[in-house]
Order: structure tokens, then sequence, then C-alpha cells
């Protein structure tokens, strides 16, 4: 409550996503709006070490909206995860006069910041950014949908080619645990399989399937495949697999990669960062702290940062049946 | 429960809106899914008293859930709002063996659908599709997502071009009743000022905020103008109005037009009109009808026909006050 | 030749247009790489007047290729039209230790530049400009190929909503004088007719066509109308005159204006925008002046400013005949 | 001269690539403009020796000038090699009344079509059809330019990601002995450098010329490298190398893969497509054959389809000059 906030400290940690400048926008405006400083941290938790701040008013984040990665870059730091290290970010927000932090970032960066908090009662809000859309306590991550249209688009793209050579691809997308981007993806672009990690769908079942999407008469067909699904193969081994067990199979692979985590971001995910962003502030200005904000059945809603680091974020299994029947 | 469907007729009607194709897709296969029939009605309701059907399988909507339109295009049905109109219509689907209609489209759409329910007892389901948003019951419907990427792809250019010349732009966008795209694609492109129906914020204050949005250093200002604003000029009027008043700005108008109801959906359209398919396919199949389906607070529910007519889809109120912050 | 240069400066002028940052990184890093110093103008000439310079290096041109609109800011100056106005900025250019000058720009842009050579003997070249592809000595003018994509893509959307609904669809593109954008954009569509400055087709040849091509059994038109089009009647007019005497067309009209201007570059301007001004400064630095760089037979050449300034850009007539064809 | 014409028929052959669906348009109307009966050979060799022939009008190629891929399917046919395979091919021509052939393809479809013709004394004419711009005779063959854009934009994703950590990132793109691609991409996406097989950088000036650009202060590196770069490692392979020997390089990978074929083609690939594909039908109704039209020095031109498979296409020396000053 009576935590008197006078300059906010905010940083984008993790993998960078599009929509974090967005954010980035909205905390330094929403800052300016109510008349408190704010000041850009550049690198994550790295620069907090290094003290290399920057104040930033309405005009430095100018033309930034529509911008992928984030202008006050990204990093992952060793040194923030000894107690020296976090001792020295510590001394620097001091000495810099910052007294409430918002962190941009996944899972890990808000376990720092929650990891901070306990040591030196720093307020901290969390504002989700990550593609990967496996935040527990919201329903989008920033970058999440702009992830989701830039893989739609490229697979929109290989079906190009998959048609016109009654071809079989393996499009691996990220997603080292969670799925969110193979099943939305994978339902947008009219995959035929999707695998997941979450589901572990056996070499045999997918198999059939293709057999099966095969003989109704489709000429191509696409699975679409999470780094981290639970087949256990990678795309490569199994156009491996296809090439000696199933020759009559014209296999070919495609790992979509970094490209998912660039791009100017979608609308969804520029107003959603807008609305999180302010709200972070403002949170921080009503004296509270150490919650994610996030949103949740329509609404920005919190949820304690140390519930979003834990819990874990779901895949809906109606999604999981709707994919089957819309792919037949 | 206990009405036996048998073959289900489905059809698009009303202006066309991008995942019209992706829901007719996911209608036509959880029919066969479920070893139900199909048939395409071509032209809406016009079609449906002209007779103009297709029988479709999984094979008839091969590759065009990425396909902006409507494979079974669509028309505005004066002989459909007499009686004569709707016994034809009535007649052939009585002759062709359809026993239920998923109706695809907007507010005009669900008023013929339930008129024809009520002297017919015909089951009916309807799927939200217009790009404006403006339907109670869900919270988003299909094409809206895909019209505000377009909108503020289109602003991003105009941008370029705002900022090189220090320019004021009044961008016109769809939205006679509903200010829905303009606040959010407004949000999205970084506008200054977002003109909505819902809201008169009158001349006086338009010209204030520019004022002071240039005395803040911007160097190009964009404002957003849903077709239906409430402050009563035309973006031609209002370029008018400042070419007379404040000729210290150079003032550029562009009209967004129809460009907004067509393109490849977004990856959230196309998730969402499978969805919404295949639970108005099963709606009717569990014996219910008269409802339409639709996403709210993150889940597919069902409002009933009649409700969702009447209804009027609110304007989110603190999405307005972001909006002020975040533009300043 | 033996002018000695030791200091470049660059401008932007006239409407700005995608790779004109391209062709600022290019002479840029060109005069890095032979070690001579460069300076930016903002807003043209204006800027020249003004004195409104910063000197660049390689690493002012970061992250720019890739971007629309100029850095530099465009502008257009009345004052420079007056003697004393260009005396001013002569007289700033050589305070400033600049000794020759790179106008990126249209017709009008290096008019001036000529002008300015001609009273102060200052070494001027040119680089072409403008998405209108009107200036002689180049095949192609800087951002042309990039406001092509942007035209066909916008009509594409245009053509989803337009075969939905069996329309009648007339789009204004720009060029005020020349078709080029009008004719290959045209092509590019698959429009029905193309209406361009440099030929006069008539009203009776377009209600000709178009009956033609209905009647072939399209179920939609499209209609590129150049801005400057010699038919004398305006989209909307044209939309007037078909709605009093063809009512059995449903015609919708589309002005596509400043967005045409903006957006990412294409690899083509971005490459021809590297190309040209390689060769600009070089051709400076060679002791050669008063020229513009262009791209014509697949290479870069130089011709003379004063002819490229008096010369007219000729349509290519065998491409008319070429989208009458394949418009069947 | 004065073989009578009555009947063309046209294959996609090889890999695909944007722009194929704007030629086959064009021969098909092309011929419906002339009076000419157009037949589509499906599947390329492989469909002319299985005789999966279709008669095609004006109407059958509505609404594919913006697709990707070919709507007529492209195989490579193992039977066509064979004398007999060839055979068989002549007879169902014969039987179909087909007495020319638009072959659209790169130089393996042309080699086919030359063997053809010396068998028969058929009448054949290429269209360069493929992304790689491989191809003696012509500046661009269809797809390249589309192919640019892609890669463009997707190393413009990329660059987001990083730029904002600091990254270097080795991206592979097609071209197994042609760098076309590499290079010119190379150059529109900002590379800081670019590997291709016609020339052999060395890895020992790949590194300084990596660390010069570290030391000049850029905050990210990006590298070109076309599959067949004579460098002689893979992508993964130089990650390989700097991880073990450049540790302070943070390294990622990123193959482009198939999606580099597929997606609507650009403006100038469409356009570029209706020239050819009138100028296919035309010359072999002027009764001549065995050439290829391409593209050349802004005209559309004929090359002996003999030289166009045995000449070889050439890097522009000047291009990777431009590349070198371009990314200083």
């Amino acid at each position: 409550m009576s935590v008197n906030i006078t300059k906010i400290g905010v940083l984008t940690s993790g993998g960078d996503s599009p929509g974090m400048n967005a954010a980035i926008r909205a905390v330094v405006r929403t800052c300016a709006f109510h008349n408190i400083e704010c000041t850009g941290i550049y690198r994550g938790y790295q620069g907090m070490i290094e003290g290399d701040f920057e104040i930033m008013g309405p005009r430095s984040v100018n033309n930034i909206i529509n911008k992928g990665g984030t202008i006050l870059k990204s990093a992952r730091s060793k040194e923030f995860m000894t107690p020296e290290g976090r001792k020295k970010a510590h001394e620097n927000l001091v000495a810099a006069g910052i007294d409430a932090l918002v962190v941009i970032g996944g899972n890990g960066s808000f376990t720092g910041g929650l990891l901070f908090n306990k040591e030196y009662g720093f307020p901290v809000i969390g504002i989700p950014g990550t593609i990967d859309n496996d935040i527990y306590g919201t329903s989008f991550t920033l970058g999440y949908d702009t992830a989701l249209n830039t893989v739609v688009e490229v697979i929109d793209k290989i079906r190009d080619t998959a048609s016109s050579h009654n071809r079989l691809f393996f499009v691996e997308v990220m997603g080292r645990d969670a799925g969110h981007i193979a099943l939305n993806a994978g339902i947008g672009a009219g995959a035929e399989e999707i695998l997941i990690p979450e589901e572990d769908m056996g070499l045999d079942r997918l198999v059939d399937s293709l057999k099966k999407s095969k003989a109704s008469g489709k000429s191509s067909s696409i699975v679409v495949i999470a780094e981290g699904d639970r087949i256990g193969k990678s795309a490569f081994e199994l156009k491996d697999y296809f090439d000696q067990n199933m020759p009559e199979y014209d296999v070919r692979v495609s790992i979509l990669g970094h490209m998912q985590r660039g791009g100017a971001p979608s609308c969804f995910d520029r107003v959603l960062a807008s609305r999180l962003g302010v709200k972070a502030v403002e949170t921080l200005l009503e004296g509270n702290s150490n919650y994610m904000v996030g949103l949740l059945k329509d609404e920005v809603v919190l949820t304690p940062l140390e519930q979003a680091v834990k819990g874990k974020s779901q895949i809906d299994q109606e999604l999981i049946r709707v994919s089957d029947i819309v792919s037949i």
C-alpha cells in the first residue's frame, strides 16, 4: 500500500518475444502518465549487475510498438544466480533510486525476480513474455499469437510445395516442454497430425493415421512436431524411419527455428502488451507487488508470482479432439 | 435430444470475413466424422431459395483453411425477407433431406435463421462470422482478429510515410456501429487518437489532444476513425476542418475499405473457426438448436440465438483508458 | 576528375519511398569504405537551408535496410526555389565542409539539385527514389517494386471479398502522370481492366469489356485505375456511372492511397538501393558529377542529370497487349 | 513457320516455384486468345507418360495467379529418361491431338524436352521456372524474386532475435550450385558475410571478417550460406567450429529449407510469368520452337533451348563487391 514508488525499473530477460517492445513502451508511458520516473535496464539481470541503465521518457519508446525483439536487449546471467551478483544488482538499483521492478520474460526470469524480492524485499511485477505460452496464470503470453501466425504462414508456403509434389512434411516448431504452438499452429495450418510433449501418440498410431490420410485422398500431408514431443524421435529421425520403412512416402523435413521468435507483433500481442504494461505499473503504484499480470477469461488479472512460477500451464484437451476431427 | 439429424446444411451470409472457409471446413468434416451428410448451400439464403446446393465431403474442403472469403459465396437476399421466399427455401431443404442448418454470418444472418426457425421449427445454429466483432455472446467473431492485423500492418506502412514527412493522418477503418476494430487496431498501431461510435470525444478535445501530442515532441500523428464515429465528421470533413483552421498540420486521409474483409485468416481465426464449427455440428447432433456458438472467457459456449441477436456487444471501457495512457 | 572530394552530403527529398533508407545506408557505408566523411542532411533541401546536419558513420545506419520511410526525413522546400534559399544552403554546406551531394528523390528533387549545381558548381549525383517509376534513365526506381507488391497483396484481399459477392471493384492506385504501378500491379493482381494516363480506353470500351468479362463466366471483376487516368473519371465517378446505368453490377470502390509509399522494402529494392548507393559515391570519387545512377538493361549506368529530368519514362506498349491477353 | 499448331500442351516439371501458376494461366489464356486448344498435363513428364491430361479454358485458371505451387503438380519421372517412356509419352500426345509443348521448369526439365524434340521432332518451348535463378538466357527465373523476398523477411525476423541477444547466426538458404539467392538475399538482409558456391572465401577470412565486424561495434551478425558453398562446411559444422574455437560467440543456426519454394508470387514474378507465357505460345504459333523464353536486359527474348541447357548463369562479380562495401 504505502510503499511510495518513485522510480520503476523495467527489463526484459530470457528469450525475446514479439510484443516485448510494446510492453516496454506501455510501462514507460504509464510511468510518465502517473508522473513516475522510469529506467530501462539493458540486458536483463546482467545489465542490472553492470548498472547498464537509461532513464526513459515517453519519446524514448516512439515507433517501437511494431518492432520485434527488445530494445532493452536480453541476456541470460549466470552471475545473478549467485548472492554476490544479486547484491551488486541491488546496490545499483538503490544507487539509481529505483524502488520497484517490472520484469518482462518467462519462468526463469520470474524465478530470478522472486529470489531478488525474497532477499531484498524489492517489489517486483512480472509480465509474461515468451512465445511458448507455457506460463501459469495467463491464457496468452506476449509473442505467442505472433509466433502462431509466423508458423502458419510458413506452413502455408510449405503446403504449396507439398501438394505440388504429393509429399509428406515433418515440420518442427518451438516448444521444448509445451505443445501450445504445435497444437494451435497445427490446427491453423491444417496439419494432418500434431505431435506434442503432453501426449504420446506413439509411432504406430502416427503411421496408421498417415496411411488413412493418404487413403482418404489427401494429396499431401503435414505433420507438425513440437521440439520436445514424446514420441522420442526428432523430425530427422522420423524421416529416416519413413525412408526405410515406408519408401512410398516422399518425406521432407523443415525445422522452423528462431524465426518464430521474431517479427512485427500481431495486433493481439500489441494490445495485450499495452494492457499488461499499464496494469503492471499501476499495481506497483497501488502498493502491491510480487504478482504476475496476465489475461485470463478475457480479463487482466494478477497471479502471485510464486504461483505463476510453480504452476503448470495445461494443454486444452478439447483442442486435441478438435484437431483430430478437422483433420480427417 | 431426440431430433434425429441426418443431413446438415451450411451457408455463409452477409459480409464475408476471413475464417468463414475454416468454419465451413470444420462443419463439413465434423459431419463426416460423425457420419452425417453435409450439404453446402451457395450464396446464403438466396441459394437456399434457388436450391443452389452441393453435397460436401472431407475432400471438398481441402486447402481452404487458409483462404479468405467464402467458397460458398455470400449474398443478401431480399426474397428471404418474404414469407414466400422462406417457404421456397424450406421446400428446397426438405426436398434435399436437410434437417438442420449451420448459419455462418452476422446479426442479420442470425435474424433470418431465427425467423426461419420460428416459422418451420427448423433447427439452426449460428457461428458468428463478421470482422466487426459486434455480436453478443462471443468475445471474438470470425475474421475480427485477421482484420485487426490487416489494419495495423497498413497503418505501420502509413506511419513510415507520416513520420518521414511529420504529417497528420486520419485513417478510417470499418465499424459502422461498433468501435472494436478502431479501438484495438488503434492501440495496436500506436494511434495518437481513436474515434469510435460508442464515445463522443468532441472536436475540441481531439484538437487539444493533437496539439499536446505535437508539443510533446511527436513527429507524426495517426488518428484512427471508425466509419460510424460520433464526432459526426468523416475523415475527409475532418481534413477540411484542419486545412482551414489548423494549416500548420499537413493532413492526409486514408480510407482502408474492403481490404479489411479479405486475406488469409490469422491462426487465431483458423483455430476459433475450427472450434466453433465442431461445436455447432455437435450441438445439433446432441439435439439442441437455436443457439449461437461463441468463445467467452476462453471457453466455447452456447448463447440462445435470440439473445445473441438482441444483445449488444460492449466496448471495453478499460481499453479506452489504456489507449489514453499508452498514446501519451 | 580531380575535384578532391573529402565529405559527401546525402539527403532524401520529395515523396518518401521504400528503399530510401537502404540507399542512405549504402551511401554512408561506401563513404566509410573509401575513408570519406559523410553527412546526413535532414528534411531535404529545407534542412540544407537550416543547417540540419549530422555526421554519419557505418553504425549510424545499422538496422535500417529493412525500414520504410527515410531516417533523414523528407520535406518540400519553397525556400529552396528562391536564390536566397539556395545561397543559405550553399553557405551551410561550405561551412560544414561538404563538397558533394547525393540526392535521393524524384524529378523535382533532381531539378533542385541541377539548379544548385548550375549556380554553385556543386557536384551532385541523383538516386531515383519514388514509387511511381516515372524517371528517365532507369528501368526501376527505388520503392517501385515494393509498391507493386503492396498493391497486389491488397488486391488479393479485395479479390477474396469480390468473388465471395460477385462484385465489381474499382481500385485506384498511385500514378498521377504514369501508369507503371497500375499496369504492372494490374497484371499482377489479375485485373480485368487497367486504366492508365498514357492510354485513353474510353468509357464505352470499358463497359464492353466488363460485359464480355461477365459473360465469359467470371464471378467478379477488378478494374485498376491510376490516379491520373485519361478516362476522366475518378473511381467514385465511375461507380456513380455504373450505379445509374448498369445497376446489374454491385460496384465498390477502394482508394489505396498512402500505404503504397510505406512498408519494408522488397529484396529487389534493397539490392537496387545498395548498388545505386555504392555507384553514386564512387562516381563522385572518380571526379564525375551531375549524373543520375540507374539500372538499365540489367546494368548500373549513369545518365546526365539534365537528361534524366527532361526525359520521359515510357510505358511498355507490349505490356498493355500482355494485359489484354491474360485477362480474357 | 508453317507447322500448323492446333493444340498446345503445358506442363510443370522439377521443383515447383512461385509464378508457375501465373505462367500456366498465361499459356492457357494466350491459347484461348488465339483460338487454340490448350491441354494441361499433370505431374510433368510422368503425367505425359500416363496420359494424365485435362483440356483447359480461360476459366480453368481463374484465381490462380496469386497461388504458390502448381495446379498441374510436378514430379520427377525416371521413366521419361528411357526411350520406352518417351515413346509412350509421344503416343499419348498424338492421341490427344497435342502438337506442341510448353515446359515450365528448370534445366533438367528442358533437357527432357530437348531429348523429346530430337527423337520426335516435337516443338517445345521452355519457360524458366525455378527459384535458383541458375538458368542461362534469362536474368530472372520464375520464383526467384519471390524466394528472395521470403528469405529477407525471415532473416529480418531472425535479426530481431539476433540483435536482442548479440548473437551470431548462420542462415542456410537454397542454392546447391548457384549463389544467386544467397548473394542477393544476403545483401537485402544486410548480412555481414555471404558464402556462395562460386567463391571460396575460406574459413580464415570468414573468421577475420566476423571479428572485424564485432570490433566495429555491430551487436549481431548474420552469415548467409548457400547450401552448396565452397567453404566445405555446413551451417551446423560451422557452428561446431565456432563453439570450439571461438566460444565468445553465441552461435545459432537456421536452415530455411522448403518454405523458400512456396508462397504467393511477388508482383514481379506474376508479371514475368504473364509475359513469358504469352511469348511461349506466340513463338509456337509463329512456327518457331526449341527455344527458351527469358527476360534479358529488360526484354523478353528467345534463347535456343540447347544453349539454355548448356550455358551457365554467372554470378555478378560487381555484386560481391557491393556486398563487401555495404556490410562494413
